[in-house]
Order: C-alpha cells, then structure tokens, then sequence
C-alpha cells in the first residue's frame, strides 16, 4: 500500500470521478491506475496534474511516442520503478518496439556516463555552445 | 581548467589523433570540444568513450536528432551544464527547433515532477505493467 | 536482508546497547528498527549517525514536524523508500495530516519539475538573487 | 545566456503579458526573473507552470513559508543554483532568519546522508511502517 | 520481470554466448547473472558494456577491489538496487570486509551530506583548488 | 558569495575558532576554505560536521586516499563542483596521480552507465546476489 490509501472509483467524489472519467476516455483505457488513485485523496494536485500531463504528452512539434521515450529516459535516470513500468507500457502502446526501447536505454546509459565524466573532470563549457 | 589539463591536437600522441581525427570526420566539424581534450589524458577512456558514443549515436531503430533529445532529457534531469550545452547544440544541428526544445523540457519537467510524486507517495506498481 | 546482518539487542555489544537504549528513550518507543540494527554492526557508525540526528532533530529555529517534513521532501527527490516510509510514519506521529502530505509532495513535486527546468534551460541567476 | 532568450516584458505578446503582470501582483514586484522569461518562448509551458506554481505555493495545510523551505530541501538535493537562490530569496522575504536556513540545510544534509546509508546497506523497510 | 525478457544461454545467438563465455571465463563462475541477461535483447549494447567493464574494471593505476568500492559508492548514490547487491558481492569476493564495507558507506553518506550543504548555501569554490 | 556570510577567523567567536585551529592542526594547513567558513554561521552544524569528517576520513580498515578518491565518486555522481575540486585537491595531496583521477573516473562514469541500464530494464536482482 501506498503512503495513501487508494481512492476507487465507486467512493470518490464527482470531482475525482470527473478526471478519472477524463483519463479514461483520453487514454481510451476503462480503468486508473494505481499513481492517479493515490494523488486522487488531494483532489486538487489530481486534478492539476492531470492537466498538465494531458497538455505536455498531446501531440505538438514532438510526436507522442518520443514523449513517451523522453518520459522513460528521465525515470530510469531517476530510477523510478513506477514510472519506468508505466510509460514502458504506454510507449509500447505508442509503437515502441524492444529494438527501440534498447536503444533508447543505450543513449540513456552513456548520457549517464558521460554527464558524471563531464563533472566528474569539472570540464569548462566551450564558447562555441554558449552562443 | 578542468581537474587534468586540456590535450590539443598538436601536443597530443598518436593514439589520441587518430580519435580526435576520427570525430572531426564524422562530425565533420574541425575542431575538438573541450570534453574530449579532458578524457584525452587517459587514452583508453578517450578511445572506448568515442567508440561507445560513436556507435550509440548513430541511426538505427532510433534516428540521431530522437536521441540528442534523449541525451539533453537526462543531462537536464542530472543537472550537467556541460551536456546539456553541448547536446544542445547537436540536436539543433540535427533540426531541433525552439519549440522542439521547449516541448522536450516541458516533458521533461512533468517526469521529475511525477517521479518525485510516485515515489513520495511509494505507489505500488500495478500488476498490469509488470506483465 | 540487508546487505550486512540485523544486530539484535540481544546480541549487542555494550556500546551498541548504549545507543539503541537512548534512541528508543527519545523517541518514546520499545522497539528499535532496521536502519539503526544494519549500521550497528559498525559502533562508531551508529554512535555518530545517531547523536547527528538527535541534534539536528531536536526543536530549534525550526519545530520538529517541520523538520521530519523536510526529511521526507529529500528522500522523496532521492527515490529512498526506506527513508520515505520511516520518516512519513516519524511526521504523522508529530502531526502530520495527509492533507499536509499532500500539500508537502506537491510542492516537492513542482520542485523537481522546475529545477530541472532551470536547469535544462541553463538559466542564469538574476543577480538580484545573489545579493 | 541561457540556451533560449529571454523574452522581455515590451517584446512579449500578449498572453505572455498577462501571466507576467499576474506573477508581478501577486508576488508584489515589479520585475519578472529570468527563470520566467526564458519558459516565456513556449507560451503554454509558461501558463502552466505559473498556474500550477501559484496553486501549489498558496498557503493551505502548509504556510508559505514551510512551501519555500521545502522547495530549496528539494533544489539543494538536487543541487540547481538558480532553485536555490530564488527559493533562498523567496524565503527571506517570507521571514526565513539565517539560523532557520542552518538548520534547515542540516536536515537537508542529515537526510541526503542517510538516504544513502539506507539505500547503500539495502535495508529492508520494517513491516510497521507500512501499516 | 524486466522490461525486456531474459536471454538464457541456451536460446542465445552467437554473438552472445560468445559474450557469455566470456564473462564467465573472466569472472571464473559458470551462470550469468540477470543484468546481462536483459541487456542481450540488443547484442550490440551487451558485447559494448561488457567490453567497456572488461577495460575499465581491470587492474591498473587502481586495483580491482578499490574499482569495486568505488562502483558501490555511485550505486549507492544512486539508489540502484541491482548494482548494490551485484557489486557489493563483487567486492566481497575481492576481499572487502564487513568493516571496510561500513567505512565504504560512512564516507558514502558523509560526501552525500557535504554535497548538499555545498550545493545548498551555493559555496564558492576557494582559487586555490582551482588552480 | 554564498547564500550566508563567510565566517573569517578574526571575526569567530571561540567555538568556531576552537574548530578552525582542530581543523588546520588536523590537515596541516594554514588556511580554512570556504565550506567551513559558510557553515560556521551556525557553529553547532560546524562543529559536528567537522567532528564527523575527522572520524570518517581518518585511517581505519580503508586508507584516507581510498576514503578520499570514494569522496570523488559521490561528488562526480551528484555534479557538486565544489566537493570535486576540494575533494581532487585532497586526494592529489594524498598521492593520486592523473592516471588514478582518470581510471577513477572511468569507474564512475561506467557505474553511472549501468545503474541507469539496471534500472531503466528493471532488472531483477538475481537470489544468489542477496545471500
């Protein structure tokens, strides 16, 4: 259990109900998981959250599916086991292939590496990149 | 000054020209970045870095400009000043526009932002995406 | 398991005992949990980490909710479920509601996403701000 | 400069405008920070992250004051210079003494210690704090 | 399960048994532990990161047991679950000590603690460790 | 300048004067950086961090340039440029050459590298690593 109880479907205010209802037809899943049933007990950071996540992932001048990758770098970064499965799942949805997935860990991977060798050696930002 | 002195082209030993020439080639740019310089003082790391970032980076089931976006998303979530200068400028070279850029932050943002919420709260992860 | 064995009261060196003794008299409590029997197994260790603690944790300039606030707003940015879930359970103990949970995630929240933002951007301090 | 400009006030348009002199009256300044005018080139990331900073910031469960310490717990974890400063400012403004930055910063500092002793000895979570 | 499925031996191409035996002959064990397993879905990645650890782990300026407590320390920085386990019994197999690994993770904590006093009253760093 | 006053030795009241004198006695210096003239402001956190530094990073089952070079590793990990270049001017002083800094940072960055690959896959870590 999370450090909240989950907030269901059948007891939740209209409020949440209104965004689970939301998530559910833009998402065209008929069910919510687990992060929107915790964040649901503060109807408010639900509700804005929920917006924002449905702003930033829509398609724009990015496509959806490398949303969802850029979504996967930053989480495995981090090492967000939540977050790594959930959008692993939703890119998988978008298109993304295992091919694809490994090579996309494979940039993540020596970004990593070379971010820690670039502070690592305090390297000085050339001018050029500045400008 | 990094923490090792920078090693230039003209001071440097065979084995690290024949890398340095190696980028230039096929970045076809004609000059070395500081990064490089640095690693340059060990030349198995210059070398194996090179070759990892060189074979990494390429085109494959991913395209270049979709994995500069990858790079700057992890530099960005890591904070590296140097890497997210200087992979910014690469994925500009690959075409990425203003908004390109501000749609992978945007992206970028709401993932920390949800990692820092799903871990918080410690969500269970549902069974569904572990499958 | 942890990675080094759980030291029991039981089986405790005396200068162990010294300190699981105090920590449970602080903090009101009969029992002892895993954190402190793992780095039990090296006394200085516990001794130090555990008189640190005391003194950063005690009333001051900021009261003690605040501060177990504080504790959970840095182990939810570091992913550290232990620390998440002992120091949720040490804050509700102090008074912590889960509205203010609530509230104490979303702003650690808004946090990560514009610090990665700033950071992403490599925004320049105003310098206003370092006055 | 940062990798986008800063749009200023005279040469924003007019949604950009508007979130400008909302951020001015209620933050009660007369200036707009570079944090602002650099997301200000993506007009839809700007709104969004005013309105949901604004929200988030509001005094609720938790006064503004405890908001803004807990926003620089986060920003120095995470070590962003431009979080830190303004948030350090921002704070001041709300009341912050130097004494309470001091003992806030030692509970930063006391929990980015023992987030790693935690996560280095891979302790397991006692089952009470789960409950 | 990982994201991606574990590759065993006996369903492997060549190209990764060829990797396979390799890590086995070097690391003198007769399985293969799951962090290859997972990465051999993409060939290229497995035969690059072995080799990369292959060189960069070998005796050298730095024997192999200070390279092993040295992989701790970042991992747990980083919270990595896997890299934790996998090399802190990497390193016992090298020779670490339960005290060496305790003093390993006392200094661990300590560099966690000044980094984020350090980040967090933005300190400047004195010339003299510039030059 | 940091976000609290440097704390000058002639200017301390006796406390901070006592640790000043423990910590230039200690290091065989005439001199006091930075670091502990900002967290002097609050003497209490000077004097404890100073005492558990001492502690820490004295000889014991490590010697002091491991503790030092491990110091590295955290700071490289976590881009704190103020504890990578103190921490490379105290490990120099205790006998690193270049080609230690560069295979320690070789290790480093090939850590960071596979934490994130570790945790990207979310590997699961194999039974015989947490016996």
């Amino acid at each position: 259990m999370a450090t909240l109880n989950l907030v269901e479907y059948d007891d939740a205010p209209d409020e949440v109900r209104a965004v689970y209802d939301d998530i559910m037809a833009v998402r065209e899943v008929d069910w919510i998981n687990n992060f929107w049933k915790v964040i649901a007990n503060h109807p408010p950071t639900l509700k804005r959250t929920w917006d924002s996540i449905k702003q930033v992932m829509a398609p724009g001048a990015l496509d959806p599916l490398t949303k969802e990758m850029i979504y996967i770098a930053v989480s495995a970064t981090n090492g967000c086991e939540y977050c790594i499965r959930s959008h692993t799942a939703a890119a998988r949805k978008q298109g993304m292939t295992d091919e694809m997935l490994a090579e996309l860990l494979a940039v993540v991977g020596m970004a990593n590496e070379t971010n820690s060798l670039a502070d690592g050696f305090d390297v000085e930002t050339d001018e050029i990149f500045k400008s």
